[in-house]
């Protein structure tokens, strides 16, 4: 349903909703996302329609200075956006379902059996900005995973998010048993502050956009957050590294993609590398600007350039990266395998690397076939997050009748044997 | 490092200490915790001294109604207690090290190899109230599985505690590369509003005491909170029940300890049930009081006390449960498999059982062989929570120097195929 005044009842319908797309068959699921493929591409011509109407408001922003051109870009969709997106739902139809999967069963006694399951997480808020193809995305992910959403776009793109709900809802209603109101989009302006304040209801947030975004996001709820506000990724060059190695791995993971949360920020070298200087004409000779001596050790440059600073030791590196860095992506260069694994063990992030570029921090480079973004959070999904990552666990135990007042007055004995299910 | 006045230094150097625990081996661990064992033996006496002086105040605190009698009999230490702590550090002695596992590997590429591999969550902080052997305790797990601790006991058995710190910390001195500033005791007025405020530095929040300390804390700490705040557990008799069992199960679940957070509050019945009666009967003639008509469904009686509903449907069962339970443990009493199935799915509890008691929802049950606790938290450990609860996991690339730039231009590709380890 669309709502603009009362969020709390969307959500808390929502929130009722859920428990029937928990049970409902991969099949039908799927038969939703092929119908909501199918709807885009029907309805192709009225969403570029709307989408312009969109790019003619925004184009007033961006003369305001209010947007940049940019996110003025990422706004647009055309006819290869729209391909993408189509062989983005294909592609999440194609992935097996990640929920309702027996991690372990247990006999706990004889008749007595535990079994430990995957499912959704449930409601799940998704806050996403400029980019109207994010909607689509998501909601195809969460469909397939089985979590109810609460989308909430940018005002950038208001009619462009408008036609694209509408859409999904066709499609929706056209599966038998799928709850709609499990799918929620609500676009009035106060509702991120509405949403941040409903824990009760809300599992999860997963926000998309800018890290002033995703900052205030984190700032502002006790609802757990799928994301990461900053990417200060570090390479330490030990002394024994491979200066070509060195070379190349740098430049990749600060060049390839400057503005990307895995690219490299701070490099470390070895007080007793001997190329330091060959390293650092290198860089700078390839467009790479070098600072020395940063103000700060916590910047993302998202540009090409790097802070490098030489370290007397590795144990000193590890502690500088831990004190400084975002827990995203760091990498050691080294030939000393035991230090590698040294490093490895103590840098406390979500991707440790050993003579890799840290661009590889990606969902689909991982080959999860899907991201659901990255996460410097370490008690939910960590690193790169691919469609498990949508899904919670849950115990199941069955029992004819059990009573815990036999087994604590000896009449009964537990087993626990594994069984395979 | 025993700390009374600066809270952030501790936490700061503890967030440090805790990489050189992550790489510990299990020996060295191990021979921690029997150190420890071995220094609880000796010292004996002198704890049995100190916590005589924490009943002594206790005892004031007791006739002023400052404190209960429940939490007074808590504090004392006797010679079963202290056997049964010593007994619960071997017992963690022998349980595997859940850190350091990978749990799958796979080739992106030949040569490029990801493992996702498990690792302490890192720095957590323990909130204890009365029970001084729970710092023994969760300091004997959280050593175990790598993780450094801030604990923060109550001030009822301040004595006790800093004799217990203080043979824990000649232990670990012991140790050869054991980095002691990674266990730490605090112990002043302020520290728990202290340590709730440093997320940047603590990744964990165990709370271990009252209802009220935990809701206190979930409400004021944006560290994610292992625990539960509530245990409203529910029992549905569906209409097809077997009235033998649903008596024996639903008495089991009310009185076999009624204060705990997995014994049931509210019993549903399916309006076509045709025993309700005798249900009833049963359940008064036993001593358990049957409310009908309450004011609230979402009271946790901690007594023979509970709430009898007729209901609906199923449907309407599962509905009920989602809004008023508290996700932590809820069963339903049926013959009929399918609609078990769907209660299973469709109920959102870290527990959902199929004829058991609600009783049965403990680590030690579950064979965990050590509870850390019970978690209502979806994107954390969920349930009865054993020693990998304490783990989280990280992704290790290992390569040769790999760039994404080959990658992205097509010079190479993924193949992404899991291997052995």
């Amino acid at each position: 349903m669309i709502q603009t005044d009362n969020i709390l009842e969307t959500v808390k319908k929502a929130s009722i909703a859920k428990a029937k797309l928990f049970s409902l068959s991969e099949e039908k699921k799927d038969e939703a996302l092929m119908l909501i493929s199918q709807g885009i591409e029907r309805n192709k011509e009225k969403i570029f329609e709307e989408n312009k109407k969109d790019l003619e408001n925004a184009k007033k922003m961006l003369e305001s200075g209010e947007i940049t051109k940019a996110t003025y870009d990422r706004l647009k969709l055309d006819e290869n956006k729209m391909r993408d997106m189509i062989k983005g739902i294909h592609d999440v139809i194609r992935l097996e379902d990640p929920s309702n999967k027996v991690l372990w069963a247990k006999e706990l006694d004889e008749g007595l059996i535990l079994k430990k399951v995957t499912c959704p997480i449930g409601l799940i808020g998704i806050i996403f900005e400029a980019r109207p193809d994010v909607l689509i995305q998501i909601t195809s992910l969460a469909i397939k995973s089985g979590n109810a959403v609460i989308l909430k776009g940018g005002k950038e793109t208001n009619n462009t998010n408008k036609i694209f709900f509408e859409v999904v809802q066709e499609a929706l209603s056209e599966v038998e048993g799928f709850p709609k109101e499990a799918v929620n989009l609500v676009f009035s302006h106060q509702d991120i502050n509405e949403l941040l304040k409903l824990d009760e209801y809300i599992d999860l947030i997963i926000p998309r956009g800018s890290n002033k975004l995703v900052n205030y996001i984190k700032e502002n709820t006790k609802i757990p957050v799928l994301g990461h506000a900053s990417g200060i990724c570090h390479i330490f060059v030990n002394k024994d590294a491979d200066i070509k190695m060195a070379k190349n791995v740098i430049y990749d993971a600060k060049t390839q993609y400057p503005s990307a949360c895995n690219s490299v920020e701070t490099v470390l070298v070895h007080k007793n590398f001997e190329k330091t200087e060959e390293l650092k004409e290198f860089l700078t000779s390839n467009g790479i600007k070098v600072i020395e001596n940063p103000e700060r050790f916590d910047i993302e440059y998202s540009d090409k350039i790097l802070t490098l600073k030489p370290i007397e030791s590795l144990e000193a590196a590890i502690d500088h990266i831990n004190k400084y860095g975002s827990h995203h992506t760091d990498c050691i260069i080294t030939e000393n395998k035991k230090e590698a694994e040294e490093f490895l063990s103590k840098v406390d992030s979500a991707g440790v690397y050993h003579n890799v570029s840290t661009r590889f921090a990606d969902g689909f480079r991982y080959g999860f076939g899907a991201e659901v973004g990255i996460s410097t959070n370490k008690t939910l999904a960590r690193g790169p997050v691919g469609l498990d990552g949508l899904c919670a666990y849950k115990y199941k135990l069955y029992g004819h009748g059990e009573i815990v007042d036999d087994y604590s007055k000896g009449k009964k004995q537990f087993h626990h044997k594994f069984i395979q299910q």
